[in-house]
């Protein structure tokens, strides 16, 4: 149930773009829907808005909860209300699924509109640019000009800086937490071993395992223990886990010894149970492409001069999926640009999930910095 | 082909135990056989002799050549050969192929005598303490009261330290190499993900497969993609492989975009080609299970006052599966017991699989440390 500063009952809504859109990857979408919420009030100014950006599994339904289900808080609950450091008596709050997603925007679940058929595999794959393409579409059917602030965590965080620097003018202020620049290697890597685990799955079917009624369980299942593993620090496994036994001593055998097999287990179980597998998969692809300076011989600070909007990045001490060192990236090219960039390396222990709590310190950086916004 | 001071051509020997013997998990063989090679003469005092023990894919074929296979160069053999820092002049080696291996020695897909059909999942589950018994019966077979030395790296190295702790009047020095005194909550996480990725296998049939003509392939190769990410560095991996597109751009499918991806699927596919997945399964829950200090509240020093043993404890500083901090713990702990142990941290790029490389500093390390041993 929500807390007293809950925004309380939502009602999600749908934005349908009856127009083709065309793809980075060369494809293009006949027409499209993105499903999305709204939390607090348009100010007659059109100058409040501010637009939450979710990370991989994430979703529109960022705050509130939702008349059938009073336990569906949304995934961002905790920063987003009133009076939070999102403050919705302030700020038009915004969140949506992205295009591709699986909670009810156009995506490999949805029928293709030329076949009839689910879209499945034969959906096209994105980018985070193509993302936040159609995000600007949205914004224009709100009336939104201009964003107030993007915000986002993770993955999140590279749609909030592609948002600087594909509409420069639509956005006045960029949170990027727990974000990197780019992939490295290693991320990279443990994408792939995730995206091998759903492609192998015998239940993929190249990807029209919806048309056949299964779902690659078994796959989504691995992807999601191991990226659970890089989402947690090494330090908070340790101190929450540790070698602590399920029974009361070693098996010998396949079964659960520890309690982090066991919780590794259910947090597979539980995703495969829900997510697409295409959506996974696409997901993940969006990822180890963004690369803003890629266009700009490598060269972040090139890539970031086109941004006009003020920045504010936050990273975590123990996150090593997107290290503090990934985020003092962003910000050193932005400081070679002479950009307004406030940075907070915050120190808690939950590794790069820690964007998605309520850290005292985090929560305080984030409410200093969006109370100076003028809404 | 060798270089010149190769142990150039050698012949793996079988040791057969036709005895039961007794494993702590309470199962037991009813016999077993064991693979291994020598390189050396074992001098006429029998106290020459120095065991290597390997890691979770390794084997007997420490050093030299294969016959038949002139570029089957043993998995150490940079460091074990004439003149090399495991000088094969001055020391009598023995490699061995641990029990419930798939390169000779006794498991998953040796017969079981009592049934005549292979072990299958019906081989019993084994710790670092089974093969070390099984290690001793080979030495006593060997003639060899006493180790000069027992050296391993990774899991070779928990070998090492059983040693010390089961029989401390047989074992002179101990060298581990990029160990640790037990595995983390993220340890046994990426464990986990590598089993579940064989169990879930379709083609894994409950562990007999082998029955079957068939292997759990996709498992095994999801198994060692996960694996190879945690034994290279991010550091190394972004130098080896950064964001390197295999071809001109963006593939926009799930073909091989990046060259870390290519490079992990060809180490997966390779290994799943040869590696049985029942040995790879028990491998990992020995190496879970690996913990001398639980039968002392937990208190490592208390656990290793057992051991008489000289130590060499090595590290690398961007090993992250293994860290330098790990091995620090076994070095504090022998010195509470005032053991003598050398220690040495070497900065090597190379991550956990820098044992198997021949760094200088390294193996500068090693030699200093042997030639100081009496034979």
């Amino acid at each position: 149930m929500p807390d007293g500063n809950s925004v309380g009952c939502v009602v999600p809504q749908r934005f349908c773009h009856d127009a083709p859109m065309a793809l980075k990857g060369g494809g293009r979408l006949p027409s499209f829907e993105l499903v999305f919420e709204t939390y607090g009030s348009l100010n007659a100014a059109r100058s409040n808005a501010v637009l939450v950006c979710h990370a991989l599994s994430g979703s529109h339904h960022v705050a509130g909860f939702h008349a059938d289900t009073p336990d569906s808080e949304g995934w961002w609950d905790n920063l987003v209300g009133p009076g939070k450091p999102l403050d919705t008596e302030k700020f038009f709050v915004v969140g949506v699924n992205n295009l591709g997603g699986c909670y009810g925007s156009t995506g490999p679940l949805s029928p293709n509109p030329e076949t009839g058929k689910r879209y499945g595999a034969d959906f096209p794959l994105l980018t985070v640019e193509d993302w936040v393409l159609a995000q600007s579409r949205l914004a224009d059917h709100l009336g939104i000009d201009t964003w107030a602030a993007v915000i986002g965590g993770s993955l999140g965080g590279m749609q909030a800086i592609e948002w600087s620097l594909k509409f420069p003018e639509r956005i006045r202020h960029v949170i990027a937490i727990a974000s990197a620049p780019k992939l490295s290697a290693q991320n990279i890597a443990f994408n792939e071993v995730a995206r091998q685990a759903i492609l192998s799955d015998p239940e993929f079917h190249g990807g029209h395992y919806a048309e056949r009624g299964v779902v690659p369980a078994r796959g989504l299942r691995l992807a999601r223990m191991i990226g659970h593993i890089t989402y947690l620090s090494d330090d908070q496994m340790n101190e929450k886990f540790g070698r602590q036994l399920r029974g009361g001593g070693l098996g010998f055998s396949y079964g659960i010894d520890f309690e982090i097999e066991s919780y590794l287990r259910y947090q597979g179980d539980k995703f495969a149970a829900f997510f697409d597998a295409n959506t996974y998969l696409l997901t993940t692809k969006a990822l180890d492409y963004f690369d803003p300076a890629l266009d700009h011989g490598g060269d972040l600070a090139t890539a970031l001069a086109a941004a006009r909007a003020s920045f504010l990045v936050v990273s975590f001490t123990t996150d090593w999926r997107f290290s503090p060192a990934r985020s003092r990236e962003i910000v050193f090219a932005l400081m070679q640009n002479r950009r307004r960039v406030a940075y907070a390396e915050i120190d808690c222990d939950a590794g790069h999930d820690s964007f998605l709590l309520d850290d005292a310190r985090y929560h305080a950086a984030l409410r200093a910095y969006l109370e100076k916004i003028k809404p």
